[in-house]
C-alpha cells in the first residue's frame, strides 16, 4: 500500500551535500564509517518516523509519500527546504580579548558555542575574530538517499516505535515495555529499567509529551497513561529468591 | 478507638533532651521559634505516620499505641532506644594537614562533612583535630511531647498522608491528586506539577517506592500506580482558549 501522510515507517537513508557528495549523517554503519563521521555513542539503524510528524526534514517526508515498503528514492533538497539560506547577519566580528577572557586562543576551522549557540571560526585578523553562526549545512543543497525499509502496520509497534524514536533511554529493552490498549486509552508501563533513570523528571516528561503526541496526533487514542507499577507480590518474590 | 500497630494518624510533638530540656526537634512553629531551631523553610504542622512504619522513633510509635484521638502523651526515651549510645571509637583525630589542604581551619565546636559522615570538632591540639562522628543526640535519653490530632479512617487519606510524607515536591498540592481504588490496585494520579520536577526521575521513584510499600503493608491492596496521563483534549482545551 502506497504511503500516507500519517504511515509510521521505518527509513535508512544518506544524507550528503549536493556540491562535493560529502556524506554529513547516515543511518547506514558502513556509511558512516568511510564517510569519517562514525560516532561510537549512536546506534545505526534505520529510524522510524511519522510521514509529516517533522521527524526528518518535511521535503523527506513529502517525497515518500506514495512509495511502499522496500522502495528507495534518491530526493534533492535546495537549501531553502533544507536548512536554509545563509545569512550574512549571523558572521559576527568577535573582538580577540574576548576569547582571551576564557583563555581561547582562536584558530580557523575551530567551532565554539556562545550563548548557546554554535559557530565556526572563519578567520583570524589582528583583534578581531569572524565566526559564522550559520548552520553547518546552510545554504547547502542536499541529496538524501532513503530506502523504506518498513511500513508499520501493527498498533503496538506503532506506539513502540514513537518511544524508540523520542524516550532518552538508549538502554530501555522495548521488549519488556508492556502496551495495553483500552478503548481510546493508551498504557505504556515501560522497562523496569527506566523508573532508575539519573535524568531530571521533567526531560522525561517532555520525551513522553512527543511521544503522546504522536501517538493522539496520528492514531485514534485520546490518552496515553504512562504508568510506573509497585507491586508487593514482586518483593515477596525477590525476598523468597534471596532466601533460596 | 485505641489506636493500634498499622494505623494512620497524625501527631504533633516536641522532642527535648531530658538532661537540659533543650528541644532539638517540634512540629510547632512556636516551640521553634522560642527555642531558636525555627527554619524558614519547614512546613510546621502535624505530620502522618503510620504505627510500626518506623516514621518516628519505635519508642514513640509504641507508646502512641492504645491512646486515642486528641489525647496527648509525654514519653521518656532511654538513648539505647533513642539515638543509641555513644560510641567512642567514632571520635577519631584527623592530621591538621588533611584541613589545610581543603583550604579551612578547624575550630571547636564546627560542624564538618567528611565520607558522607557529620562530625563535630572537639579540640585542636597541635597538629591534630578531634572529631566526634557520633549522632548529636548519641548518648542522650529523649522526653518526646506528643499530641495524637487525628486518626486517619478514609483510605483515600490515608494513601495522600503517605504522599505527603514521602514525596520530595513541597509545591505539589494534594486536593489536585487523583486516587482512583480498583480492587485491590491503587491508582494515583498526582498533581500535575509533580511532572515537571527538577529532580533525577531515580530520586522520585524511591519516593514512590516508599508510599507504594506504606500502602500494600498496612491496607488491603497488593499495587500501587502512578500514573502521569497525556489528553489530546487538554491541548485542544488549551488553544481554545488562547484563541478567545
Amino acid at each position: 500500500m502506497a504511503i500516507e501522510n500519517g504511515d509510521f515507517v521505518r527509513l535508512n537513508f544518506t544524507g550528503k551535500i549536493k556540491e562535493n557528495d560529502d556524506v554529513f549523517d547516515t543511518t547506514y554503519e558502513d556509511v558512516a564509517k568511510d564517510a569519517g563521521i562514525y560516532v561510537d555513542e549512536k546506534t545505526y539503524k534505520a529510524i522510524p518516523i511519522v510521514v509529516g510528524g517533522n521527524h526528518v526534514l518535511p521535503a523527506i517526508e513529502e517525497a515518500i509519500e506514495g512509495l511502499e515498503a522496500g522502495d528507495s528514492k534518491t530526493i534533492e533538497i535546495e537549501s531553502e527546504k533544507a536548512f536554509g539560506k545563509r545569512n550574512a547577519g549571523l558572521i559576527q566580528l568577535i573582538p580577540m580579548k574576548e576569547f582571551k577572557k576564557q583563555g581561547m586562543t582562536p584558530v580557523p576551522g575551530m567551532q565554539i558555542s556562545s550563548n548557546g549557540q554554535t559557530g565556526k571560526i572563519l578567520t583570524v585578523n589582528g583583534g578581531r575574530v569572524k565566526v559564522d553562526f550559520n548552520h553547518e549545512l546552510a545554504g547547502k543543497d542536499l541529496v538524501y538517499d532513503v530506502e523504506v525499509v518498513e511500513v508499520i502496520e501493527d498498533d503496538e509497534e506503532k506506539i513502540k516505535s514513537m518511544i524508540e524514536l523520542h524516550y532518552p533511554s538508549p538502554n530501555m529493552d522495548l521488549d519488556k515495555t508492556v502496551i495495553d490498549i483500552d478503548g481510546n486509552v493508551v498504557n505504556i508501563q515501560l522497562d523496569e529499567i527506566a523508573k532508575f533513570d539519573q535524568k531530571p523528571y521533567m526531560d522525561i516528561t517532555f520525551a513522553r509529551f512527543a511521544i503522546a503526541k504522536d501517538i493522539w496526533s496520528n492514531m485514534d487514542f485520546d490518552k496515553v497513561n504512562f504508568v510506573d507499577a509497585f507491586e508487593k507480590k514482586d518483593i515477596e518474590a525477590d525476598n523468597e529468591e534471596d532466601e533460596e
